[in-house]
């Protein structure tokens, strides 16, 4: 059988430059392209195709944080970390060297997209776009969004190169988008833990416009005294704003929660 | 203020009838035109301006099993059920006094769709077409896939309405049709409650390919003697034959799996 390398091949650079030619057929004042990089092929045919046809359009490379590869060569020295990414598509190790050689003096600059903001991006995509994109499509918009000031009021042009992410992974990423932007929340409240207590506990939360999703009581490993115990909610609100009302009508039911903090809320 | 009816106007169904010319203009030899159904404006506006261009075009109307209000005036008689479904948007308790008059001779046929054809037609826009789309708009595609007889070898359009479905009801449809799949599974494993009994439920699991998710000790509440105890495991695996061996590899350990029924699997 015959190995096609997926982007150190030179038609495969030229037919995946097509993409290029078309972004300027469809938009001819288009005055930047913003293209995923893993190995490079998809941005080293978009550039020469482009750069062609109109040599003052600005292309601008995207990778994962992670693997910084063409960023190492282009930008300045920077080590490649590994690791599992959500942006598996450009989690390259290196590079290709045919797309390098097309890339000195084509590609203008090289971002990097963190797993949060790719993440954030991909349900940007979902709720304004109603599209499902994979993790490395998403990291162009997430790079946008990172360095607005340089994109603002310029015709920008985002390559989204597929969709193809798991569909657990993806209702994972969703429920995050919740906790990130405060739409789930969890509480820990020390309570007596007496008959009626939960009864309070839930009064307040749902006056204040809280749904309780989950329950947990904390006994065995709890550091409070036996007669109390932990109790943690899983609450969703409308937004921030909500969660707040909630934690205060807490706090005038006469409980003292408190909110943690959660990995998915990241930085 | 001025009250806009959002589908007993005569100008609102005038204006949703461009979609019907739209469709005929990109597809002019269109056979079949598949509308969902909540006040009737749309599928009215449709059939009115499709019919006019194309005389033996079929208009079919799609509403929820659990609101059959124009299929009780086309096709027989069915008692609205209502309640909650997850076509919100055609969550109609009556079809609209116009939209009805401009319908009679001009709609072909109504079906229904249950609550699970409409979640496993979100999945597969997900899916397939990368296209996040409210209930309302997934009914259409869950009608052609349940009959699909009729509509095999037509060319037939399907109308979606919108995309405007929660983030978390979106998650929650996606993990329930990896229930649905056979992609993740609850077993229960009677087991010894004594040490190193997990290690060996966990490594059948493992050795067969199973990605166990969540686990579980049912002590309290379990039926069993108090020496022993049930174990619950939410394990992903790649489809439903890959589950039956992990089961098969929990058999050969020396344990006894049983496959808890799910909710989520419905019908």
């Amino acid at each position: 059988m015959t190995f096609i390398a997926p982007y150190d091949d030179e038609k495969i650079i030229a037919g995946q430059g097509t993409v290029g030619l078309e972004f300027l057929e469809a938009v001819p004042d288009l005055e930047i392209l913003v293209v995923p990089v893993g190995g490079g092929g998809l941005i080293a045919g978009v550039a020469l195709a482009a750069k062609s046809l109109k040599p003052d359009i600005k292309i601008i490379g995207v990778e994962s944080e992670l693997y910084p590869t063409l960023y190492a060569k282009i930008c300045r020295e920077l080590p490649v970390k590994g690791g599992a990414t959500i942006a598996e598509g450009i989690a390259v190790a290196e590079v290709g060297r045919i797309p390098l050689e097309v890339l000195r003096g084509r590609v203008d600059d090289v971002l990097l997209a963190s797993e949060s903001q790719i993440e954030t991006a991909i349900n940007m995509f979902l709720d304004i776009e109603k599209t499902v994109v994979e993790g490395a499509s998403a990291a162009s918009l997430s790079a946008v969004i990172a360095h607005r000031e340089r994109f603002a009021g310029r015709r920008v042009g985002l390559i989204i190169s597929g969709g193809n992410i798991d569909a657990r992974l993806l209702a994972s990423v969703i429920m995050r988008g919740l906790v990130r932007d405060g739409r789930m929340n969890r509480l820990r409240v020390e309570i007596q833990d007496t008959p009626g207590v939960l009864a309070r506990v839930a009064g307040a939360v749902g006056d204040a416009g809280g749904n309780i999703l989950e329950v947990y009581h904390q006994r065995l490993f709890s550091d409070v005294p036996v007669k109390l115990a932990d109790l943690d909610l899983v609450v969703e609100t409308r937004d921030s704003n909500q969660a707040e009302a909630v934690v205060s009508a807490l706090i005038d039911a006469g409980f003292a929660p408190r909110r943690l903090s959660d990995q998915a809320t990241g930085e």
